[in-house]
């Protein structure tokens, strides 16, 4: 089964297209306490811990999760084993995971990257992975054949939600967009190969239209001031074609509070439940 | 003492303008032998020794050395331990290290891949790190700031060595570059910006041309087609401001070879040595 056709039963399944993130924040990790900075090894434990706890608490409600890389390798080899933990973990859970990893180099090394995630020994299985188009088509091309060789997806960083994402986005996101939409032409349905659009630019409509057959995965919701409104508006008629993702406002409390720490998975599942209520009557 | 400086040193002391790449190419890692398929524990404790060689054979013979990150991160956690016993390794025997990891996100997620590389404690401790643009200048910040503060250097890509790279580097090359050099004109000589350039593309000069103040990172000398008079081009009047970077061509025998096999490091320090005569010769 394509990973298109699987998200869109998990999506049809559980009533909600909102896929959580797992960004193990190390000054809000729950039980981190206030005393001595932890140690790397330290800090690796508790983000396993928060990313088990996020797991538990997506699990049945959401379609997917999406743990953050950058964060577990800021904790060195140890965060890399919690990373591998937390992919597994949520697999198990019947979550497809996103691997957030922005990943992009040429051939061989491409190819290196595809086999750490999407391969299906891979040591840090995915369903899907982010991945950076700025080297070439060349350069995709060993990810685009991992992720159809193995029922596994993509999703090409096209328009992403931060401030200056145009200065080097907007002069490509034409040619791009057109790569994408024809690798998923073959496809009928939606392809393997999704989009980064972040929901807050006014344009994501227009390439929701340009991109039929692709699904988009939409950053931005929630604490990066994207409306729900505005996400909501890049699903299809069936409510399909769009993932759209809250990490931080569906996982972390604003302010400390003490039953985050006691028991995180219990807290932020009512989180993502209220996330979901939000997202569905934008 | 800041990473150009430090570079500009290194390049004088050892007379060349040689990195050698780190890829541990699983395929063909020393000792892997003919039998069974490798488990990824195995693949990276091969990783590491051959690693540890090529550490040993660089060692006062070049300024740098180069590992990938995506071969380590193939083999999972065990890998990512590997590679940061290799940088370690590497900066103690006096070898500048160039994280190749192309590395590109948003905001507080840049903090924790510079933090990952960058920092006095980073786990994966490196030099220097090659950063991917694509995302906007916002998101190269954290990166520059880190670089910064620590003394370290970055190398974004700009105009890589692969077929595909025009595509969307192309049309965002001169904006970009004009950002690059603005980045480093605060700093006399030469600044903590770098930029990859391969030695494949004519336009090199130009870029060379525009960017006086800014160390380029050549990739492509060797196995990828460049030749060393079009790397050796790179260079200023004082043999400086270029990195050229060989790896499998510097590290792997083009067929098997036992001497390889059993002592790495002696294997690869000939063929370092040849490397660098290749390159003077150009």
């Amino acid at each position: 089964m394509t990973f298109a056709d699987r998200l869109a039963d998990a999506v049809r399944r559980t009533g909600t297209p909102l896929c959580v993130g797992i960004d193990p924040w190390p000054e809000r990790l729950p039980g981190r306490g206030a005393g001595a900075e932890p140690t790397l090894h330290e800090l690796a434990a508790l983000s396993r811990r928060f990313g088990l706890a996020v797991v538990e608490a997506a699990r049945g409600l959401v379609p997917a999760v999406k743990p953050q890389f950058a964060f577990f390798e800021a904790m060195g080899p140890a965060g890399m084993h919690a990373l591998a933990d937390v992919c597994a973990a949520a697999r198990d859970a019947g979550l497809l995971v996103v691997g957030d990893a922005k990943r992009g180099d040429i051939g061989s090394t491409a190819s290196a990257y595809a086999a750490a995630t999407l391969a299906p020994s891979a040591p840090f299985p995915c369903d899907a992975l982010t991945v950076s188009p700025f080297l070439g088509p060349d350069t995709l091309e060993p990810f685009v054949g991992a992720a159809r060789a193995h029922g596994r997806g993509l999703f090409v960083l096209l328009r992403t939600s931060n401030p200056g994402s145009a200065r080097w986005q907007a002069p490509v996101v034409d040619d791009l967009t057109a790569w994408i939409a024809a690798q998923n032409a073959g496809d009928g349905g939606y392809g393997p190969v999704g989009a980064v659009v972040g929901a807050t630019h006014d344009e994501g409509l227009v390439l929701r239209a340009r991109l039929p057959h692709t699904w988009l995965l939409v950053p931005g919701f929630g604490a990066q001031g994207g409306s729900a409104a505005a996400a909501r508006t890049m699903l299809d008629g069936e409510g399909l074609g769009a993932l759209i993702n809250s990490s931080r406002a569906a996982t972390f409390p604003a302010t400390a509070d003490p039953r985050f720490d006691a028991d995180p998975a219990t807290w932020i599942r009512a989180r993502v439940h209220a996330t979901i209520a939000e997202l569905a009557a934008g």
